[in-house]
Formats: structure tokens, sequence, C-alpha cells
């Protein structure tokens, strides 16, 4: 019963590395090429994401720091990290708070390990309300 | 040479409860009455503040969440700390990184330690850029 | 409308300095003088507290530890700070996650920092489920 | 020389999964079946264990949250990573500070990740008592 | 029995705000004048000090990085806050882990604050070792 | 496009554990064998290393401590991993702040998370410096 991470990506070289990293760290991804996609995903719930790794330039009408507000919206305590290289200077004012950015290019332990440090937080935070 | 910390607050009440608080720890409180006067005072840098301390609900057109993304605009690691009731659940989804959302009513030893902590971390990341 | 903190103390002389530093920082302190006391308040819910200071050998049949313990059956996020000399040893192994021990003696400063820390923490993890 | 963790689980599963992970992030498990059995490990200090890693409800008259107390009477600074399903809720009543609690299910790279911080923050805080 | 804080600063008038914020704060001030002062009533541990709060540019043939090293040589888990303008910039060089650099003029909130994080950090960690 | 860190050790043994680990995780280490060698590199700005991960003990005139320092002189920010046995003990005196010491032995996983979480927080703090 592995672990679902939503992630958005529309460059193919990029979701290669990124489902790689997260299948050897024991996740899963799903992938959704666009940002409404994403947000139809987390509002219907059907299947329930335990993160989001997502790009800032978006194919189709919503940006990266716009999936992000949508998802804690749904769930205010979301893991949420961004991936991007020219906009990563926009996260100190658009990034959500508890949120990580990494600056491509990155390696691939810094993704699982900082899924993992968001997850491990959470799970203590919400220990008590599951 | 006091500290100025910039403070959004219509509230005449609040607003004495702020500006004792901050006077106390050493501070000196600059009131902005309404969001348009703290961008401008923030944009036109004529006076060096170091810190944001915002309601949420302002007089005039903008709200704290946007204020907060203005003062990040103008400096990415600027301190900032919201107050409010009812739109403290709003944080998670409108927060910049790194700040800290008082919820109202709040003790003054929370403001100033959260001040305090915001520039002691400052201090350290930044300590070598001066 | 202050923010009222229980404390567990019996020594009066240290009764006196948690009340004066409390009192600075803004917190109104509610004395109880035996643990069986304190679960009787906390669970009874009459008063809103925010925070338990407590030291660990109480009079009575529980001690500090187990008070703390009682109070997160209540609220799982409630911030607990304990005091004590001697027994500042077992909080490895007695105390409950995400609480501060301060081993007395201690300035008032450490006080209210810490029940600012957990407090400003605790207010941002639960923002959204106000 | 690999670093040994204590590992408590009978659910033959999960025995593994925790092994393949422990085993890529160069660990190696020490399998116990019974809370009895690790608190006889831990007390006789005859393999230097590094961690303590265990599931709550255990075979025998032990369970999770006794066998960690047991583990800091030992160490009162021994890295402490608790897994479980409904049993997480009780973390913020039952678990040691400075531990982590992982829900089921989670990814490998959760329990690799906070080993390696908990071992990494012990270092640093022990580094001159060695 | 007030905790007494070892301050290394020559300017008079800086001793003045530092030794009122202490006081103010619960803690007790005892000036030293010159870096060789310091270094010998550390050693002598005639008196416990809690805690090193120094200037970085001192009277004598030491400068405060090297006091704050002969401080951890005696105890590795000995506070550590550095006050300097000009010098800030050294800190990640020069500092040592774990301690706080408060850049020049700094509210008396920050010194405070900072004592009372690094003390309850420490007692945290050190609990088991009394 | 690897990001590639720069490692000083000379046993060959521990040269090839940490070479493996960094490949696993992403990462590309180019090997120094002397502290020379490595501040010539880090100064030249040649090649941009993301991160240093040193023994104590150097072959030739500067030892570990001594090149960490020469690292942080170029960038303040820089990320650094230490790795010793018997120096562990003076990283409290002699690291920089914001680093990390692994303790020999120490486990891959260890040495991946130590430099994903430091190049985390530094993409965070940094992004809007790029």
């Amino acid at each position: 019963m592995p672990l679902t991470v939503l992630v958005i990506e529309d460059d193919e070289a990029i979701q290669g590395v990124v489902e790689d990293a997260l299948s050897e760290g024991g996740f899963e991804a799903a992938m959704a090429r666009t940002g409404e996609e994403a947000v139809t995903l987390l509002k219907g719930r059907l299947l329930r994401y335990r993160a989001l790794v997502t790009d800032i330039k978006l194919l189709g009408k919503f940006n990266g720091w716009e999936v992000a507000r949508a998802a804690r919206d749904v769930d205010p305590n979301f893991p949420v990290v961004y991936m991007s290289g020219v906009a990563a200077r926009e996260w100190a004012t658009q990034g959500v708070p508890n949120s990580i950015m990494l600056q491509k290019p990155f390696a691939t332990a810094q993704l699982t390990t900082a899924l993992s440090q968001l997850l491990n937080e959470r799970l203590a935070a919400g220990s008590s309300k599951a």
C-alpha cells in the first residue's frame, strides 16, 4: 500500500527523474500534466494523496503557487514541495508556510528527504487527529 | 537607536497593547492605519523597518496577506508576524513562508518572542551579507 | 482578555515568581495546588486554559508527568512546561513530546519564552482548525 | 561496521519492509519479537544498538511506549522511532520527547530519514561527550 | 538565586543596556572587560556561569570568537550569544555551532529570547546529565 | 546535471563508501586528497561545488576545521558536513555554525540526509538571491 504523491511536471525528462526518486523512496507518483487536472484530483478526493510536488510554470491557467494554495484549502497541513529554476526566487513571496522549495537541478535525495521531513512532522502534529 | 517595527492595526485598543509590548521589548512601533500606507512606507524605504506586524482585515483595498507579500517583494527575508482572530485559519493558505500567526487574543510575550525569533534567525542567516 | 495558564506549584516562593513572570508577559496564572485539582479543572473545561506549567513532585496522588498526560488526553496539542530540580533528569523518559523542561532555578524570561514558543507553534499548526 | 538498529515488529511482512529499508540506508536491523526481549537486549548492552524502531502493540506484557521508556532509562538521548496505525493518535500523550511517530503505512524513505535526523542531532549534541 | 551570565563588553552605554535587559529577564550580569578576564573566570569555575554574551572586538589579546571557543572547551554545550556590528558578517566562519549572533543595534527582547532559547534547549538536551 | 559535492578523505575504503552513498542519492563526488587541494578548488570556483564533506585529520598542512572556514569565507552559506571518529568531540568548539558532524562509523543514509537537510534549508533561505 504505497503512499501516493501528486506530481505536476510537464518536462518528461524531469518526470522520469522524479518518478524514479519517489519509487526508490517507497512513494508512488501520480502524474498530473496541468494545474487544473491537479486541482480537480485534489478536490475530488477520490484518491488520498499524501503530498504535492509541483513545478511553478504549468500548462494551463494555474501556476504551482495557485495549486498549492488550492491543496491547502482542502487540507491546511498538506505537505507541499515546489521545484523550480528561475521562479525559486519568488518562494519567499508566493510559497505557503511550511513548504520546501527545491531549486533545479536538485539531487534525488533532496526530494525524498524533503517529502519525508514534511510527512514526519505532519504525522507528529496530526497523530491525535486520525 | 531603537529598532522600528511597522504595525498595521486600526483597533485603537489593540494598537495600545501592541505599542506597549513592543516598547517593553526594546522595539519602537511605527503605526500605519491602512495597507496602502504601509506598502508606500515599505517601498519608499525612507525609514528602515526591521519587521512587519499586521492585522489581516485592513481599512482600504489591501489585506494583511497582500501587504506581507509586498514587503517580501522588497526584502525576501523580511520578518512578518500576522495577528488575527477568525482569519487565523487562512494562514496555511495565505501566509508567506517563515512567518508567524498570532491568534487573538495573545499575550504580549508571544509578540516580542515571535519578533525576536524571526530577527535572530534572520541575523544568523544574513550575517555575511551586511 | 488575558490568556490563562494553569500552574501547579506548592512552594509559595516559586508561586510568586511564576505569577509575576506570567503577569509581566501578559499571561494570567490560575494556581492549582494539587495534581487532582489540576486534572479536574482541565477535564471540566469550564475555563479555557491555554497551557500547563507544572512542578513534578506534587501534593496528592498525581505527579507532574501524570497531569501532563491527562492534559494531552483532553487536547493532544496542549502546551506543557515542566519545572523541576532533581527530577529534570527524568524528562527524556517521562516527558510528553513537544514539551519544555525548565531546570530550577530558571530565569523568568525562560518561562515566558518557553510558553510563547509552544503557543506560537501551536497557533501555526492549528490555525486551520479554529 | 554497520550501525545496528533494534526493531520490534511481529508482522513478518512489515519486518521485511523495515529490514530492506534499513539495509538500503546502510543500517543493520536486529529484530526482536517481544518487548521483553528488546528490554533485555537494551539493558544487557552486549551489543551497542544505535536506535530503536518499535511497533506499539507488541506480543507479551510490554507495549512500545514502555519499551521506549526503558531504552531512555538506559540512555536518555537514545533515538526512538515508533510505527503504528491506530495507536499513532496516542503519541502526544505516551511518546517520549524527541521521538518520531510514523503512521502506517509509511514510505521507506520516511524511516531512514527519521533515523538519520535523530542520529545526526544526537551526534551533534553528544559530540563532546564521547 | 539568579542565573549569572558572563558579559564581555567595554562600551559602557551598551553595558548598561545589556545589564538592564538581563535584569528584566531575571538574569544577573557579571561583567568582564577583557577576554583574558573572561577566560580566567570561565576556566576557574569558581562561579557557575550559565551563558556567555560577548562583543567581538575586545580589549586585550583575545577576541570574542576565541573566548567562545575557550568556553566550549570547558563545557561543549555552553550557550553563546555574540553581539556585533561590522563583525557580524564573520559569524558563519568564526562562530561556534548552536550560537546566536545579534547584530547591533538589537532590541532587548532579542537578547533575553536568544538566551532563553539556548538555555531551554540545553536543559532539554542535558536533563539526564544533572 | 548532477550536483557536485567536494569530498576530502584519504582513506580509500571510506572514499568508496562516500562515493557510493552520494551516487545513490543523486550527487556526484569530486574527491580531493588534501586540504590544500580542496581550498584551491573552492577558491578557484572553476567548478561550482554545492557542499563540502570533509574528514578532520587531513594530509598536508590544513585540517578539516580550517578547510570549512575557508569554504565559508568564499560563501557564508556553504553546506558543510564533517566526518570523524575521535575528533567529533571537538565539533562544538571548532565547527562552523549550521554544519553537521557525522561520527564514524555512520550509515550512508545519514550522509545523504545531512546534505539534503543543509541544501534544502539553503535553497529556502537563498531562493530570492539567485
